[in-house]
This record gives structure tokens, sequence and C-alpha cells, in this order.
């Protein structure tokens, strides 16, 4: 039996093998492919996907001819060979994104990806209505990551109950951990695919503290079988990243040692050697700094720290919970869109990435950083906009060194130079610029989206009149 | 020879007494008296006021028959008796403010006073239309303290070159570091007496580090000498304290050791033991918890440590340089109104007090931070505003025990619980307010200036609506 089928670069394949239904294929079927490119072999796990259907995903990334060959305990799902024609990428499609220049992120073929994420916890777990109504809203919001849990949220404003779950149900009431519910992970991979063609990268959340069924005191063996069904189902899709926790340090049967068998699973399941982050509550008591953890996935309100962190762990780094705009009681969500848009500009200056959240209660309890649904704020604007000008930013740019700590200046030395005067008012600004270099000026209104250009040029040490407003950026950029 | 004069409590008497004019009177002439109430001698040095006259000035603390009497190492000015009546206290004069209650201070008459200062540097140093300005701006200001120097101040915008000095210019150019000249002295206690007038302490600076004249790097006789003299010449003024530096940590000709003596030579001079204490640029290198430190003067952005300073010191704490209100390229003098009226909250909420500045740019180089004159700033009528809820909370209001370091509550437990909001803009909070008692509630405005009593009263956990803006407090009273 051998299948040849073609795709394009990037873009998954998946083949559906039939099989046996008898027992418990979850548990019973091992199913394996070699997907073999030149000399180079990739080691892909099949999944049960119910009815008697097995299969396998493969995302190729390299134009060609790939060869696979399956290895099973079961006779009919061992030994199948077959061939992929892999054709060039389409058009606008990039492949998934990978850690570049010690501190950034590339797509696979190079192009700059910067990180301007936003939360919807589980807007997979809505109604379809409402996940129709989330990603309409993220076509023309300026989101390239969302943040989204594997499991259900049970949390004030989260208490209606999921239509399904990622476990069948026992028939004694609760879950059979032994038994994926297939039905449950086909809405999960819509709502992944629906992100990708948005270009949305999908920060999955593998485990989180926010449980009433269960989920987050599974036993070791259902906790490793999870992650390893969950590889070979999602790693395929090109805009996966793991994240092993939200909130790992609240989850209180949890120790450091899970969480680096849990990183060392889904380093060894993984062919494609997606994204991993943890992302913690109150402190970094899990290492952002072991070698499987590919970037920093922070919750912190003080962006002041993006130094300290990227000189700390030399990774690029995402503070993807800098409280919420919103107007809920919880200070983690009751930030005003001011600064929620500041705290971007601050983590820019910095050299790292900030997300976005929104808490805006209404009678629905759908607030858009759980369910999704429809964003009210005021903060997604000026992110579209910020968006805009971090796209221009030269490769590399990293924070530089200053006199005061709170005068930010970021760039690239010699070419590029950004300061943000943030909640600051000057009138004036003096700079001190390379003498033998010319510079444009841009003089940048973040919160009311204007960018004012001055004509002629600046070098050496300048005085720069500004409005004596907040929330204002300086740009140089050199001309020659 | 013996003068029989009459004052009143807290009202400053002065005696002039003709003596020597030949030598040099700073350094020859020995005078100092005695000043008996009851079963209490207070020694108080006089002081040499130039043309041949040297005086004595006494505040008495207690209505009754002080006794004086003088010695000298000069005949006619040793053994001088006399006697002063002092009669009741003047309408609204409650005495000089001392430490109360730990965290606080009040007057000495028992009235609570609660700081609400601000900073003009060397006001008194300027032409006297702009100090006239200065007193006129402050007579419908809300401050009760003034910060203000005894050297004049060269610094950026503060180029201009005094009329007189605190030390006689010498025949061979510069100063004559052993003769004061009266004639400053004079301007100063003008100044000092307007801010009386309007019960504003003069929070007097010895020491600072913006210098040209030599001032910050006088040898350890000069300096010490001048300490005296200040000392007879300035105690009596019921409203002085003592600050010994502006950001001492700057001031690299000083040691810790040398403001060691520095506080003990005017602890041991000041017969009034009038309030000490010394404010830092960067650090805490001098300890505020020394014994002759009366209360932390601090210099911090950082208003939530209030709780910090407080249980480390266990003295008031007024961080009387929190940042200027302003528009100047220097991000000390750039802070926006609404950020500096929140300081002065967030520093209430903490159970300390805060200090207001302004440092917006004009064409005459008049920052009211230093040179006084005129306030064109939108914080001073907030602050008002601010000193009136300040003044009616309980004696003792102190930061209160609470769940997250970010939602700040204070007063006094069972009987006044006043919460701020902040940069935050909930539509509601939760509060645990005790079950056996009712409050009255009222959502403060705190930029907008208006207060809203809510009918009825509430106990026990309670839901406030808030209107979701920002810079709101809530406080409940108990009504029984």
């Amino acid at each position: 039996m051998e299948k040849n089928l073609t795709t394009t670069k990037y873009e998954m394949v998946e083949m559906c093998f039939p099989g046996p239904t008898d027992g418990n294929p979850f548990l019973d079927v091992v199913f394996q492919a070699e997907f073999t490119y030149l000399n180079r072999t990739l080691y892909v796990d099949g999944f049960y996907d119910g009815n008697g259907i097995y299969k396998l995903r493969f995302m190729p990334d390299s134009e060609g001819v790939w060869k696979y060959f399956t290895r099973s305990n079961i006779p009919c799902l061992d030994s199948i060979a077959g061939q992929i024609q892999c054709l060039p990428a389409k058009k606008g499609v990039h492949g998934p994104v990978r850690v570049h220049n010690t501190f950034h992120f590339c797509y696979d073929d190079g192009t700059p990806y910067r990180p301007v994420g936003t939360t919807c916890y589980v807007w997979n777990h809505q109604p379809a209505p409402l996940r129709d109504k989330t990603i309409q809203t993220l076509k023309s919001a300026p989101f390239n990551k969302i943040r989204m849990c594997i499991f259900p949220k049970d949390y004030e404003f989260n208490k209606n109950e999921p239509e399904v779950f990622p476990f069948e149900c026992s028939e004694s009431g609760g879950f059979d951990f032994t038994r994926f519910n297939p039905k449950y992970w086909r809405i999960l991979e819509e709502c992944i695919r629906s992100l990708e063609e948005l270009n949305i990268e999908a920060d999955i959340i593998l485990f989180h503290p926010y449980d009433r069924w269960g989920f987050s005191g599974m036993d070791v063996q259902t906790d490793d079988r999870y992650l390893k069904y969950t590889v070979a189902r999602l790693a395929s899709f090109r805009n996966v990243w793991w994240s092993f926790a939200n909130e790992y340090d609240l989850m209180t049967s949890k120790t450091v040692t899970d969480w680096d068998r849990f990183f060392q699973i889904v380093q060894s399941c993984d062919p494609y050697q997606r994204l991993r982050s943890i992302h913690n509550c109150s402190g970094f008591f899990y290492d952002h700094g072991k070698p499987w953890v590919t970037h920093c996935s922070i919750q912190s309100s003080d962006l002041h720290k993006a130094e300290e962190w990227r000189n700390c762990y030399r990774k690029p780094v995402i503070v993807d919970e800098c409280c919420y705009e919103g107007d809920i009681d919880m200070n983690w969500g009751n930030i005003s869109a001011e600064e929620m848009v500041s705290r971007f500009w601050y983590g820019f200056v910095g050299g790292i990435y900030v997300g976005h959240g929104e808490t805006y209660i209404n009678d629905r309890e759908e607030l858009w950083w759980s369910k999704g649904g429809e964003l009210v704020g005021e903060s997604p604007a000026r992110i579209a906009f910020f968006k805009k000008i971090l796209d221009e930013a030269p490769e590399g740019f990293a924070p530089l060194i200053r006199e005061w700590k709170d005068r930010p200046l970021m760039g690239v030395e010699g070419e590029y130079y950004l300061h943000y005067t943030g909640t600051r008012q000057p009138s004036f600004r003096r700079f001190e610029l390379p003498e033998n270099a010319e510079f444009g000026v841009e003089i940048v209104d973040t919160w009311n989206m204007e960018i004012q250009k001055l004509t002629g040029t600046v070098s050496g040490n300048v005085t720069i009149s500004l409005p004596g407003r907040k929330y204002l950026a300086v740009i140089f950029r050199r001309v020659n």
C-alpha cells in the first residue's frame, strides 16, 4: 500500500489509515512514520482519530520529495511506504516561527516575525457563533499571536460548561482519561487553522490551574500521554507554539521536575521543534534559561525590567501578560488603554515584546481575555499603529546605553534610534547622536497616531522640541 | 541691666544688646543666655547682627514667666538678667511642629499637622519683586511646608547671581567665611516670617551640592560655625525645620561622619529641637534610622515603598521630592499633573506624606521649583482638594493589610477606610468591611474634585460600583 501526495512547503498534509477499533486504540496502538528528505529523517507520531481511523500529519519544510515509511504494532498500519512531493510555498506563507538573532524571531524563510499578541484563553471552548465572532474580530485586529488553552477554564466570568472536552466522558461520570475525544480536537484544529489563515500564531497553553474538571491534577501517565497526543495532532500546524502552562506557579500539583519532563517529552516528540515557553504568575520559579525553553513568556507589569531579562536569559522575551485593558475589580484587568499601549512601547524600547488583553465587563460576561468575541477597548487601534513602527525598525534593534534609566533609547547604533517619553511630558529633549552621520527626525504621537516628520536632518548633540504631551516617541533614522 | 518683655506663646521675642565692634565679633565674642521656666532651663545662643548689635532670640513654649540670664566673654554682655512674660498664644497659633504618633506630626498644642509641602529651593535668593510674587502665590496655594536653601543655587535655569550672600565678600575677592552678612540673613528671616504668617513651615536646607561659590566645600571650622550661627538666628522661628541637605549624596566633599557631626551640632545647639531630616538623591546612604533624624525626607518616584519605609524607620515619612509637574527635559521635572496628584494619593494610602514641585519652562527661566514666582500647573488645585480629605482623616491613619499590594487600603480599623484606584479604571470594586458596623460611602473623583455620597450605609462584604475612570478614591466612614 502506497500513497503519493502533493503539498506545498509549510503546508500540512494529512493521511488517513483504517485500523483496529477494538480494545482501546489510544493505549494499544503504536503508530509512527519516518519522513526522509535527502539525508534527513523526521520521526512523526500518528494518532487515533476515532471511528477506526489513524492519521499521520506532516509539514514539510523543504521543497522536493519526502519519502515516508510507517511503523506500527498493528500489521495493517505497519510498513506503509509512500512519498510526498513538496512544491514551493504559497504566496504569503513564510513557515513556522523560529528564534532569530538571539532576542528576536523570524519565520522559517527568514522573514522577520515580531510578535504582537493577544490573549483569549478559552475562545476555542465557546459556542460556534462566538468563535466565529472572535475570528471576525481578529481579521481587523493587529494581533499576530494569540494565547489559548487546550483545557477549559473555571474562573470568574468563566462558569459556562464547554460543549466538548479533550477526553471522552466516562460511563461512570467524569472523564475517561485513557480516551481522547476527537470531536473536541477537531474543533480546536479548526480554530488553529482559522488563525493560520489570518497569519496568527497559536500559542497553545498545555496546562493551567483554573480547573474544576480534574485536568490540572491528572496522573503522570495521563499527563504524558496527553502531551504526546497533542504533539501528534497539532505539531504539524505551522502556526503552533507550545506554552507549557499559564501560571505554572499556581499549579500546586506540578513540580519543577514535572515541567522539565513535559518540556523534554515535547522536545523529543515534536519533529518540528516548535517554540516552547512557560508562563508564570508571580515569580520565575521555573528557569527560562533552561536549554529547552526557546524564549521567555512573562507575566509582569514592570516593563522597565526588559534589559534585565534580556541580559539574564539571552533569549527573546515576550511579556504576554502585562495586565489587561479593562474595568474589572481585579487589578490585572483594569489598566487603561493608555497604559496598555504605553507598555507595548516600553517593551519596544527595552528590546522585548509585549502582549495585549482586554477585560471590559459586559452583561454576557464575554470578556475578550477569556472568551474572545468583540474588542471594545481603545488600545487595539494604537497597537496597530505601533505595529507599523515596530515592523519598520531595523533588524537586531536593542536597548542602547543611556545616562538615565527612565529615558529609554533603543535602536541600532549609527542607523536608527527611538526614544519614548512614556507618561512624561517634556517640551524639549536633548539627544547625543553621532557627529559623522545625518538623521531624519520623526516625532510620533503614539496615542493620537500621528507622525510628524521634521524638515532637514540633524547630527551630534541636538535638542528636539516636543509638544509637551505624554506618549511621544522620537525616531532618528540615518539618511546619509 | 535688666529687660522685662512680654510676648505670646510660640512667638519669638528678640532682644538687642550693644557690644564690641573691634576684631571679628563673629569669632571673638561668646554670647549665650539661659532661659528658665519653673524647673526647666533652655540654653540659647545669641549672635552678632553687625553694627555693634548682639541679639538674643527666644520662643517660649509655655505661658508664664521665663527668666533669663546672659553669659559672655565680653563684660558688657555678661550677666544680664531679665524676664519674659509669656501670654497665651494668639488665635490660630499652634506652635512648632513635632513628631506625633510615630508616623505623623502635630503642632506643639496637639493640633494635627499634615504636611502638604512644595519646593522653591532659592526663592529667597531672588529679587524682592519675585519674592513678593512667590508669597502672593503661596497665599492661595494649598501648601503648608516649603523646602528652601540657605545657600544660592548654581544649576540649569539658575545662573543669575544673588544680590547678597550668607557671608561677607572678602576684600581680596570671594568670601570672608569668618564673617556672616547680616543683610543676607535679614532677608532670609523676612522670608521665613512671611511663611510663618501663612502657616507654612520653612524646611530650611542647610547644605546642597549645586554650587559655584564654594559653599558646598567649606572647611570643617566654617561648616560648624555656619551651623551654630544659623541655629542662633533661626531656631526661634516656630516654623523652622532643619533639612541638613538637599541631595547629600551628590556632595562629594562631605562624608557620613560630617553629616553625623552636623546633626549633632544642631541637636545640641537648638534649644527647641526643631525637626531634623536629610534628603537624598539616589540612595539612602545616610541612615534615616539614626536617633537624631526625626523623620524621613525622601526623594523617590516609587510611592509604593511607603510601607517599607514606615516599617524600616518607624518615623514619619515625607517624600518631598517625587519628581515635579513640568515639561523640562530632565525626567525629574516633567511628570504630568495627573501623576503628581496621584503620587500624593499613593502616599496617603501608604500612610506617608508627599511634596509638590513645579518645573514648567518659561522665557524668564522662573521655574517654581527653584525661584518661586507663579504656579501654572494643574496639580495645586487638586492638591488643595486632596488636603481637605487628608485633614479629615482620623488620627493615626495607616496602611492596612490587604490581599494585593496594588490595591491599597488605609485608615483606622473599624472607623475609616480609604481606597485609591490610581491609574486603574475598575467599574466595580469589592471590599471586606467589618460585619458589625455600618459605613457611609463616598466616591471621590480626585482629579475632577467631586465627591459623591452614596445613600444608605454598607457593612460586611460589599461591591461598590465605580465610574470606570482613573484616579478615584472610595471612603468608608463609620456611622454607627
